[in-house]
């Protein structure tokens, strides 16, 4: 979190239009610099001078995903981390081409997503319902270290405990609140917090379960302040904004 | 209110990039599962698994439109049903064609706008501001049975009263407050949040009533809590996520 | 101020898709009436009623761009204000083309940017960090007068202190309060107030300092009422909604 404020990394998304300025926000209040540009004639310089790059595809479009790819690319030659946000895998058969297309044609660093996205991005016969995770019967920690063997990469599974999972490493992050399950924009925000971290740490599961923990953290604070999920999720921004690292030492649920 | 809570309906949005976050939280919050999904590959798939559909032209393309109509028909194929809001009608031409075509090309269950843009639907010569309501003289009750007849569907004019007809019934919901008009987005979620009454309704016009005099009564107790329009919409969040049905039933001002 | 709420202005925007709910707020909250519309179709039309025209390029696409020129030419020919937030000037070669294109093909009535943005589309060589300010060693005042003359309009440099200039004036707002720098979406919501207040004066510099003042005296009250970035921007709306201009008077810092 202090390399985060120190270093202020510029993080490209090129996301959806529905938490768009969500995922924008939190990360100016850890610190960091949002940028969002999707125009295929701009995205590789743009992702040139960021420290990470973050997909979602939350409201994708064949020409949406061209400019991913190219911004991926761009990415993996500068060598700076991708995560991905398979928003609503298995819920249509265009998402699941979609993500396999950059799955094979680039390099994603950090898959993430609920129980029933990273489900179907492993293979399994699941389905999602929308972008809300559907039933997956199966042990997530052992369908997680599935698919980051297949695709030799970090996978997070976001949930009521979220795990983190990379070939050598696995977390699980206890801490969070359920009312994060009824406000829109808690998942997306999750890949934005992870690729802000990821931007300045060294090993990406480590980064991703540091982001998250932060997150779930501020979220336990602002659900006290809040009286519903609207005010919650201001008070989210303005816990997030002002937590400090002994709090977070103090607070923190990680196996 | 308990059915959409204990069914959580999945209500599919094409709807405009301003309101595009407060029409998914609404629904959220409201219980059900948003998803906003626009590609022309998916938009039949996608309602293939939802139980309404919500079209808002509010920042319509050409190619958005395309996408409604595959939607639409998708929707009218499995018998589900489908809210247009009619955002800006009587502001530009380009929106009253597009507006003529879905209606002619698909059948729309509900139609939903101000008292301008619902009679420039209608036929009548009047001019919208942008996408607030102009001056309209005549007896909004007549219009809207008007085009509830002519085009066989269920027609919601909303305003300080909101006004609902189809062909055998008549409601009117006098809930509500004044601060609702100076908050954007507030007339976008109605829509969904009549799309998300009539996934679990019977009859259209009971469900649409019944959908926008709980999100009426959650605006006038947010209104009490709130010191402005931009509290106030936290706050409507918050109510409507707590709501209860003992308040609606002795709170409730329906015709 | 007084002025916008008794004028009620339409302000047409074509803006980027993470801040247009803010600046749909904004002029909301101001009491006037936004709307947003990008469709080729329909822009110059829709102009065609509007008071003022607000262009930012933070998400453009080349097509978008298109638009933005349509509209633009549409309202010079109805002689009215059309302001340019230059977002990511210099962050990007394809985002400075794009600028000098709408500079050389329409005429742009007040160009509004942070301080390395501004810096840019004067010509220097300076590198925006996305949509967030460089490093700029000049005289900020200078390069305001500069581009101001170079293309013949009013140039606003927002920042610690807003600079506006024109040909024969020159303003700086004092106002202000270092959390707008924390909290997405306050840059573009400056062009929107801007904008609206252009809608109904007659001096574009002294429209665009007017406004900005209130913005800035609006941000003050609300940050004592808030907790952090979050709460900050609800309070904001609240606060710019309330204000009277016996306050604005008051609490004014403009040389």
């Amino acid at each position: 979190m202090e390399k985060v404020r120190s270093q202020k990394p510029l993080i490209h998304h090129i996301t959806n239009w529905v938490t768009i300025y969500d995922c924008a926000n939190i990360v100016k209040v850890l610190g960091a610099s949002p940028v969002m540009a999707h125009a295929p004639e701009e995205v590789s310089e743009m992702t040139g001078i960021a420290s990470a790059l973050v997909l979602n595809i939350g409201t994708l479009t064949a020409e949406l995903i061209c400019s991913m790819k190219i911004a991926a690319l761009a990415a993996n030659k500068k060598n700076i981390p991708v995560v991905l946000d398979v928003c609503g895998a298995g819920a249509t058969k265009f998402r699941d081409d979609k993500i396999v297309e950059l799955l094979d044609q680039t390099k994603i660093n950090i898959i993430k997503g609920n129980a029933s996205e990273i489900a179907r991005v492993a293979g399994m016969d699941v389905n999602t319902k929308g972008v809300d995770s559907g039933k997956v019967d199966t042990d997530l920690t052992l369908l997680a270290q599935k698919l980051a063997e297949q695709r030799d990469c970090t996978v997070v599974i976001t949930g009521k405990v979220d795990i983190i999972t990379s070939k050598n490493k696995n977390f699980k992050v206890k801490n969070g609140n359920e009312i994060m399950s009824h406000v829109v924009g808690t998942g997306c925000m999750a890949a934005s917090v992870i690729g802000t971290f990821a931007a300045v740490g060294d090993d990406l599961a480590e980064a991703a379960c540091a982001g998250l923990c932060v997150y779930a953290i501020a979220a336990e604070q602002a659900v006290k302040l809040a009286s519903g999920p609207g005010t919650f999720k201001q008070r989210l921004f303005d816990c997030l904004f002002c937590l400090d690292s002994a709090t977070v030492d103090a607070k923190q649920r990680i196996e």
